[in-house]
């Protein structure tokens, strides 16, 4: 069976199809995310150590290190910093020594300049996941050979030279002529975890099924972990935690075993307080006057303003439990046990429904 | 593709491959729910009412009626009632015409006592679904000849005279040889829902891929439309709701085109209303004395003292968007619109993690 080794200095991640699935945390990321950019324009990297922290405590297996910041004033004054083959090659080093430091969770290297992936091999302990290669043959021929230098695992994502295709075959093409390509270079294809890209359902009806059957094919005929931007599918939608969180389940269920996510719960703003207050005076309810935040959500049921798993944790962890993949059910006693999930009221009334004379 | 038509005398319920997935409500059962046999014994249809117009509300497409009802005092007096080939014929059709005179939403008449089937057949107006026949020799010969003169459809529960198999296969030969039989007394597969039979995950760690695997291959190989009763699987352990919104998705991935399933939410009780008071006061905060006891639910997020559609309808639709049994996303929408998922904050600030330069 199938199993991609991701490594930090003292900790592994396992990608396998016999694995619970392996959660990669999207959240260091400066790309549209412009107050990381400014912060990392500032040499400040607080927000990439505390995203680091609070994804690993919420059950991220690996950590995703973006790099694609965009320096505006810097790049003002040195005409230099507008391109990101400048930038990133600098700063991705630096983000993983200080990720290195506050946690111990394997990283995932992601950039799409070669200086910064070359760079970040350089810097980072252990054996990081390189975020990616495409079917593109510039990419090709610029990253496979550091995928081979270094022995590392690869994100493989399924669009080429002439885009992304909508056909779900010419993608599952790609993928293959990936592997394929990566053979040649003496790169196992339990070294390539392949994205087959999921669309948005708003924009596609049929993205979900592709990705289903795409999923099934990559692990039966070509025998290759998969990946995939799992909030993409529900890109323009209302309540999109709730088509992640069925989402998620049928992916794993078709045999994806991993994704690049968002492990952490959404913070509650200060704008959702205010709202809140507003509606608790309304109904002459009386409120302490030193009552902090976190006290006021929590007693609220809104949440909590400190990170937490967001409620695609437990949509993975129950379907890790379907799957087999939980062996007796103990990481889910364990997660519901620490009161991650203490929101909704559990039935345990009925035993089975089929109970008969 | 394959369709299974059950309809009341104005409604039309719809099981089929492409489809959005059949909800069967199954709070109408008397079966280990010791206040509603009281009731029923006392001529009390208030809750079965209740039921039947909370769970048309929460979205339920289909309603199971059981009879199975247990009359204690009765039959203290006349030994006939400890006998439910007595109780239930005479119950069945009073239960089916109290329920009808509520709601039009279609019914499943569920019982083990032949009489009360057919009883049920009597008092039904349109074109019931009629719960069950097993693989049962007894059985078979008793309740095919009905499904024919009534021209009914018909689950079929995948256990035979040497009972529930643990073998996979063995409950997929049972099937098919009730699907054979049917076909003998002129009964088509599109009349006929399989339930494979859904082990609980605690006890049998395979259950879930057991029940993923079966319902693909009753869909392929013998074209015949499934359910299952959706809870069994999380029997026994932590957080069961939390457990059925996976478990659903990924059935619905797999195939499977309806379960028979509670739809509505847990309303919150009185216990939990006098513990959240005695926290809420605990952190100082003063309540008007008038707070009505839905006032405050809605307002510290506990939920409704009302009914309402549970998260697993959530997981439903959501999974209907992501099989394309939600043309354009309008009734991931609409149901998104009335609130019925007003809980969790939803973040829209990604557009997609994969913008590169």
């Amino acid at each position: 069976m199938t199993r991609t080794i991701v490594e930090s200095k003292s900790k592994t991640a396992v990608i396998g199809f016999d694995e619970p699935f392996c959660v990669i945390g999207e959240r260091i990321n400066p790309t549209g995310r412009k107050i990381l950019s400014e912060e990392l324009e500032r040499d400040d990297f607080s927000r990439v150590e505390a995203d680091a922290i609070a994804q690993a405590a919420a059950g991220a297996n690996i950590l995703d290190v973006n790099s694609g910041a965009v320096f505006s004033n810097k790049m003002a004054e040195d005409p230099r910093y507008a391109d990101n083959n400048f930038v990133e090659p600098m700063l991705m080093p630096e983000m993983i020594r200080r990720i290195q430091a506050v946690t111990d969770t394997p990283l995932c290297i992601d950039s799409s300049v070669p200086g910064a992936l070359k760079a970040g091999l350089e810097a980072c302990e252990g054996r990081p996941l390189l975020n990616s290669v495409t079917g593109e043959e510039e990419r090709l021929e610029m990253v496979l050979p550091l995928v081979k230098q270094y022995n590392v695992p690869v994100v493989a994502i399924s669009n080429d030279d002439t885009g992304i295709s909508e056909d779900p075959d010419v993608r599952f093409a790609v993928a293959k002529k990936i592997v394929e390509r990566a053979a040649d270079f003496g790169i196992p294809a339990h070294d390539i975890v392949v994205d087959p890209l999921v669309m948005p359902i708003g924009a596609m009806a049929t993205a979900g099924l592709q990705v289903f059957a795409l999923v099934r094919r990559l692990r039966d005929e070509l025998g290759v972990n998969t990946t995939c931007g799992a909030s993409n599918v529900s890109f323009g939608l209302p309540n999109r935690h709730g088509i992640n969180n069925a989402f998620l389940p049928m992916a794993m269920g078709a045999g994806m075993t991993s994704a690049i996510m968002n492990p952490v719960a959404l913070a509650v703003n200060q704008t959702k307080i205010a709202e809140k207050k507003a509606q608790v005076m309304a109904a002459g309810i009386i409120l302490p006057d030193d009552i902090d935040d976190e006290t006021f959500v929590t007693l609220f049921g809104l949440g909590s303003t400190l990170p937490r798993p967001g409620k695609e944790m437990e949509a993975i962890r129950a379907a890790n439990l379907l799957t087999n993949n939980d062996a007796h059910g103990g990481s889910w006693i364990q997660f519901n046990k620490v009161g991650a999930t203490a929101g909704e009221a559990t039935s345990g009334r009925r035993g089975g429904r089929r109970r008969r004379a």
